[in-house]
């Protein structure tokens, strides 16, 4: 039996996120298996050398790090405490293992996630991700971690591989959560913004190119409009992160301000847009199809056109 | 007479703003006369060599470029054309010469103002400035200019003094505040932005101290975010860019909105957030303020305390 220095890793979703996280542990060498619903994900990360499991059991049976990389916290849950049809992964996996949990969920559903998973005997590492497909295949990802120090000792080594900014944000479960979700309020605000201010630009009939360039060296700037604008200037709406994901999280920021009773107007309008572009068709495409919408609306001629495919 | 290389030069408006433009300017050994209709700023004009004036006409008899840094369009058009007490600056200034305007307003009125100077025989230079007091003081401003090659001829060699950065926008007056009208919807947003996600984060029981460390480096930053949560971390809400700037400036775009038949959902809520601020009292303290307005509404504690002055 191996001892546990040399731990066994699941990685359970191999997305572009899971798949990037899966290839940089085997590429440091790692053991890793791995389930995914789908075919062609399966079939990439077999290609990678990871070991393909049937279901999340199987793939973390034995495991002492487990790492979930899906989008929702329904998923999660699926994962952890299996469905109707398979077992989940708290079932099989190592005593004192420990899950690291990257979805982007509402801090109270890592706190009932976590508690669930700690009356099993296992470990739970609150660990959203940000940095996007490119940097999980290269193993520079950001992540926002709280967790117990046992949590946290058994899942540092796989953080180190995985991630060159791993921030320590306390000792429980929901914090790394509630940082993510500042975040996302605020990336998504500006992601809204940035398509409402390039098509208003457009309709005072400047030179969005030259827009581009003078905004991005003025106080205006944000990470998000110097990142997402050139998708609307190429008129390149292929995903690289889609619409939808901002509707679930800026919908997440709506139900804690409504928990909380605190208002977020900012970012409800924000919310509204992402809905509205998601209603309009494009839910699955890339975010800055905010332009788009607001170019349908007003008429506007972007390039690549204003239309979904 | 002087030859028309060596341009005198008048600065109307002594403010934090238009004091250190003509302080840049009198440190690289020009003579500029200059109007203020607030003693104070009148008296630090006088002490950093300056040829004090008592109207806009005075000051600006026979110069051939005139800087005007006040902060609307109702205020550069009493420079300009004078009000029923006094004369304005174009009926004394230099025929040929160049009116350089720095007040963010709406272009439509910037067009209508550079017809009028133009009727007059006098260029206008529609250039709306961004920096701050501290770079308008170094003569480290940026410059979003737009209008005639004649008149950027003129005052090529005033804006080379004042500014580091001059973005040459095109050929005639209204460009330039187009630019400017984009760069502020996006800085509004993101400061209402801001001070919605840091209240939020204390709401949510976060180190506000260190969710500025975490945001700055993710995908959430924007330049106003980092440069204005530092007030809320410190409480500091004396102003370096007051509410009712933004109040004026989102109002400007709101009414080009409607004026064009554009929404801007984004900029209307965080005009609604500076308004509010203003209504409570807070319209003349830093910009930052709308995080004390969130902090009033949801009985938060932030530094400093949540009550204006």
């Amino acid at each position: 039996m191996k001892p546990a220095e040399t731990s066994q890793i699941a990685v359970i979703g191999l997305g572009s996120m899971g798949l990037g996280v899966a290839s940089t542990l085997l590429r440091a060498g790692r053991t890793v298996s791995g389930y995914d619903p789908v075919p062609e994900a399966c079939a990439k990360f077999e290609e990678a050398g990871g070991r393909l499991a049937t279901d999340p059991a199987a793939a973390s049976r034995d495991a002492s790090v487990v790492v979930i990389v899906v989008v929702t916290a329904a998923q999660t849950e699926a994962v952890l405490f299996g469905t109707d049809s398979h077992e989940g992964a708290v079932a099989t996996m190592r005593r004192g293992g420990v899950v690291l949990s990257s979805a982007t969920m509402a801090p109270d559903d890592v706190r009932r996630l976590a508690e669930r998973c700690e009356a099993a005997g296992v470990d739970y590492l609150d660990a959203p991700m940000s940095g996007g497909m490119a940097r999980a295949a290269s193993g520079e990802l950001t992540v926002m971690a709280s967790g117990s120090p046992a949590a946290f000792a058994l899942a540092d080594p796989i953080l180190a591989i995985m991630a060159t900014t791993v921030y320590r944000l306390g000792d429980k479960p929901g914090i790394g959560a509630s940082f993510k979700m500042v975040n996302q309020l605020l990336a998504g605000v500006h992601i809204a913004a940035a398509c409402e201010a390039i098509t208003f630009a457009k309709r005072l009939g400047l030179d969005i190119n030259k827009v581009f360039e003078v905004i991005t060296a003025s106080a205006g700037n944000s990470w998000m409009f110097e990142n997402r604008v050139p998708h609307v200037l190429k008129g390149d709406y292929s995903p690289a992160s889609a619409v939808d994901i901002f509707v679930k999280d800026l919908g997440i920021v709506a139900n804690m301000g409504l928990a909380a009773k605190f208002p977020t107007p900012v970012a409800a309008s924000a919310l509204q847009l992402f809905l509205m572009t998601s209603a309009a068709g494009m839910g699955r495409d890339d975010d800055a199809s905010v332009a788009r919408l607001f170019a349908q609306m007003t008429g506007l001629d972007l390039p690549g056109g204003a239309k979904a495919k």
